[in-house]
């Protein structure tokens, strides 16, 4: 990759516009986490392919700001080029507009494309820009198209019904949902443009973006018709057949502009988090700046959803135990791009399986210690019987989607690594032992993950939990579990990861993950009360815990989770495996 | 009190004005918590005498809004009167605007002071109520002026020198760093109007309002000067001659609508939460809307204020075990009131007492129940030699403020009395023990008080913990330990209470609150971190303790904090009061 070519062509460009400063976020025009290679401009114009961080160049210099999961390997990967690295919440690190306003000065204008960020991100840049000596910002190019000779074309992969039997609920009863929702909020429509949330409205799958089992397109719903802008040679004869019963029209995807043009009715709600900049800026009806309701209807599992989470999660753990059993005893030489191969391939044994849920995480030692490490042939290490493992991987069943990570003890460990390894498994313990009141929100219940570890002056600037969708997007909002306010409240039937973890730089990192199941828990004159149910099934390693270092009720917890992953596993398993199993789920 | 009678000639006054309701909040001009007598307009026409809580008049109806420490109080108070009391966060319980929307219907005006009301209350009222069909709000009427006729004027209490010993810092250098936090906000001068924040920058103090050593008087700075608006009968030539030398020019009380009127700076820093809606709408120059940067700068004590901290604790420790000593073996009978008066009497011994920073809270078994329980004459119930009582209390010394609370066992307990004796206890203790990262929220940490009653499925509706002035006001912002997202972070410096408890309605209430004092803990990779140290100096009865409840974590800090207070009280003491000590701070 040449990019120092690339920037040059870019400059050239910008020139001609008379732009002082570009930006390239890491989205699409749905505000997807991660993207087609279509939208992976950032990615081509820094070389750095992380799924969060924003490259902006003037016509002098170049900065990328990214987050702590990727410090280590974006200043691996922006070596040797002009960009500086912009390492976002540490001190000292300037906002996007205030550099922008170092460098190019007052009344400068600069770029970013209107298609590929929200209108609240727009919006709030404009803001920041103006204030920086008023610096003004055009939305309306795309430089991409111009430099960008080889860009891959917008996927045409064509799209698949998810049946009932798992969705639970039929595309025309959640639409009717949809509707009460936007009644409830003095609203006509709305236009929908996350690509899970349509996924999801539709009971359609597609498989345009890696790992997220999506498809791109726009919904557009208001009281009398629902249309659906999509590439029509994505859409079967069932499937179109399909869209027609559930009383969904078709148009082009191009159309959405001009289809929000001839939008006839009084108001349109528009999650301005959620739709691009550009479409926001078409609307010529009244707009009903709210949430998307289809965010929260959707994270709350129905029966048959949570069916399927179990049973997926049940073939999940047979694939985690079979692989976990051939590392205790594989024969060396092995690397984290073998052993993620070989983690990949018992999965893919298993029926309903289709494709990852997301790039395995292996990273040994030192490894484990950059939190978003995917293995490259450049990277890859051989791994040795000692130390310490993280593997965060997960898969996509037709039935449900699951997330794990595990750290495995490859052999003697260290104090240090047996000590960091204990006191994230106190705080992961604490999660799942939590009772909480209706209403409580992540931000409430994060510190149970974190309070072992801050007394002993250790953190980790990650969230504790995320939601995880049903054969959908690994990460699911808007509810979590971390440090930051996040006012959504946890409901029964949410799924919810518990995953603390510590990172030690040049040494080792610890990852400790389940995914639960937000689930009633007792009723009192003081309220309801709620709790968590772990769907994940698969042994904690105990070879690194310092028994005496957990608290009674924890090293319970222990014990009854290994009795529950041995019931529930070991009657699928042959009896090699159940040997190994038993041994791995020992009380401590 | 004739409630009818006032009601009726409300009535006649609105149906002159053409108001179809009357909403009468429970501040003052000021936004004071505790208000002076002349403001307490929500008690003259409702009855009811709780800190917090709004009444509504419609002509044909009446209700009340109060939240949960004053739902059985309040609920005796208006027994008799035509209002309804509105349970505040109890489903089902409409908002003020819901009620006034279906009492008075589509079109109606409604009306409210203007000064006794913030800007950002009326602005979100006036939202509100335009939702209801279109209800429209009048704000320059106050129907008290006509009705009241023995209504108390405005105090006029002499306002005194609080010395640079205890204050640590001059109100020059006080209003120097005002100016410059002005400056960062990009504001030319500011209006401040919370009575604290007037007493702390001008180290002055007052008696205007009951428990609260504050006077009543707007404070005007810009670039150039600072004006107190204050009525002029209060100042002395002393302070007179003090105010002079510290840069503080004086006017009449009543001229600080003409004051802003004539403000001639380009813009002013108003705080809409702090501002009244009627100054508010005076302003002629342009708003600056933000938070009043006095309010983090009060909370954050500096090196004499925790000195004399220290102190008043000393002190207010010494007049509690003398009263806990006295109550143990005192001839009964003893009533909820009798016990107060010696409390205070023990307190107001002691030097620099300078009266009680709150009413004191004696509440003896079901009354415990009441959160913000006051006896009177009326409620007063002899004390027997069993169960609980709660006692929170606190006084107000020159060099610092106090607020306690014990719930002491005055004999047998019943198993439920000790149990959850207990579990508030533990959640007492994992406060005190708390490590937490430099930024965090009293929101995140909040949990620690609950989580071992949320197991139990207990909860208590009101916050854990609140800041405490510095010989100013009990209840002091805006950093908060409480479930609801307070984005204020604890920092080192700022007192904190941490005060969790259970209330079983007919039976018994228990809290335990100590102040703590926000402290360095330790700095490492990953960050400075904070601790908390406990500044409140009394034993904890440990007679209700059911030991084996307690984490072994949890037993050594008590353990521990009775030797502290052992060890720091014990010197002050008698020989018979050390006795006593010694036997109460005994480890378990």
């Amino acid at each position: 990759m040449d990019i120092n070519q690339r920037l040059s062509d870019l400059r050239e460009v910008m020139q001609r516009e008379h732009l002082a400063a570009f930006i390239f976020p890491s989205t699409d025009p749905h505000q997807s986490e991660y993207v087609a290679d279509h939208w992976k401009g950032r990615e081509w114009i820094s070389g750095f392919d992380g799924s969060a961080g924003t490259a902006v160049v003037t016509m002098t210099s170049a900065a990328l700001w990214t987050d702590s999961r990727y410090f280590l390997a974006a200043e691996e990967q922006l070596k040797g080029t002009e960009y500086q690295l912009m390492r976002l919440k540490i001190e000292g690190t300037p906002t996007i507009a205030e550099w922008i306003g170092r460098e190019c000065g007052a009344g400068a204008e600069v770029g970013i494309d209107g298609w590929c960020s929200s209108a609240s991100e727009v919006k709030a840049l404009v803001a920041d820009l103006r204030k920086q000596g008023g610096i003004t910002l055009r939305t309306n190019l795309d430089p991409l198209r111009l430099i960008w000779s080889d860009r891959p074309a917008i996927p045409e992969h064509s799209v698949v019904v998810h049946p009932l039997e798992y969705a639970g609920e039929s595309a025309h009863d959640k639409i009717a949902r949809i509707r009460k929702a936007l009644r409830e909020k003095h609203a006509d429509g709305m236009l929908m443009s996350a690509l899970d949330d349509i996924a999801w409205t539709l009971n359609l799958r597609g498989s345009d973006v890696h790992c997220n089992p999506v498809f791109v397109s726009y919904l557009l719903i208001s009281t009398k018709e629902v249309t659906l802008y999509i590439n029509k040679v994505k859409l079967s004869s069932e499937v179109l057949a399909y869209l027609k019963t559930e009383g969904v029209g078709v148009a082009p995807y191009e159309a959405v502009q001009n289809g929000l043009k001839d939008y006839f009715e009084y108001n349109i709600l528009l999650d301005p988090d959620e739709v691009n900049y550009t479409l926001y800026k078409s609307v010529v009806r009244e707009i009903v700046e709210e949430e998307s309701p289809v965010k929260r209807m959707k994270t709350v599992k129905n029966e048959r959803e949570i069916a399927g989470f179990r049973a997926a999660m049940l073939r999940d753990g047979i694939a985690m135990v079979r692989f976990l059993k051939w590392l205790d005893s594989c024969s060396l030489p092995q690397t984290e791009i073998s052993v993620s191969d070989k983690l990949e391939a018992f999965r893919a044994e298993q029926p309903l399986y289709n494709g990852l849920s997301f790039d395995t995480i292996a990273g040994y030692q030192a490894h484990g210690a950059i939190v978003h490490y995917e293995a490259t042939s450049e990277t890859d290490i051989p791994l040795r019987r000692e130390g310490l493992l993280l593997l965060d991987s997960g898969a996509q069943y037709l039935d449900g989607t699951t997330d794990i990570t595990r750290t495995i003890a490859l052999g003697p460990l260290t104090e240090e690594q047996k000590r960091v390894y204990t006191l994230v498994l106190k705080g992961h313990i604490q999660i799942e032992l939590c009772k909480f009141p209706s209403g409580a929100s992540g931000t409430q219940i994060d510190i149970l993950a974190r309070e072992a570890l801050w007394r002993e002056g250790l953190n980790y600037l990650h969230g504790t939990g995320h939601g995880v969708g049903s054969f959908l997007n690994v990460h699911e909002g808007p509810h979590q579990i971390r440090m930051e306010w996040k006012p959504a409240p946890l409901v029964v039937g949410m799924t919810v990861t518990d995953e603390p973890g510590i990172y030690l730089a040049g040494k080792f990192g610890v990852r400790i993950e389940n995914t639960l199941l937000v689930t009633p828990y007792k009723e009192t004159a003081f309220g309801r009360f709620l709790q968590f149910e772990s769907l994940t099934l698969c042994p904690i390693d105990t070879t690194p815990v310092i028994p005496e270092m957990l608290l009674p009720e924890e090293t319970d917890w222990l014990n009854w989770y290994h009795q529950h992953v041995f019931d529930t596993l070991s009657p699928h398993l042959s009896p090699d495996e159940v040997d190994w199993l038993r041994n791995a789920c020992k009380p401590l």
